[in-house]
């Protein structure tokens, strides 16, 4: 079985990476683009019979740095 | 409107990142982790009337490196 875990700063945390982006692409001519922000995704292979708290244990210890940023667990 | 772009290596590219964090969870005991790939999801805010073939155009251009990087788009 297979999770995808998006990791993203938590809202009104600046997102330096985003902007960046959003600059550039602005730069290039891309002005339908009002807002960027910018995460990791992480997909995990897992044996069978593991869970989401599984998943959510490894967010919690590693994956994601729960002061400043959000995870979501999607279990395909 | 939004789009979430998810940028990951093709299959085949070494993924230090993901393999540095399979090898982190394993140290830590978390054994039903066989196999980790990390990649990037940029989430944008467009007008309205943007198209997929415009973030499309966006991805070729700067989010992905299609060397080595295959993306994917999603409208939300």
């Amino acid at each position: 079985m297979k999770a995808r875990v998006h990791v993203m700063l938590k809202n009104g945390v600046l997102d330096p990476q985003g902007e960046a982006v959003r600059h550039a692409l602005g730069a290039m001519g891309f002005d339908k683009v009002t807002g960027v922000r910018q995460g990791k995704v992480i997909d995990l292979d897992l044996v069978e019979g593991a869970t989401e708290a599984d998943v959510a244990e490894m967010c919690e210890k590693l994956l994601a740095n729960t002061v400043i940023e959000r995870y979501e667990i999607e279990l395909v």
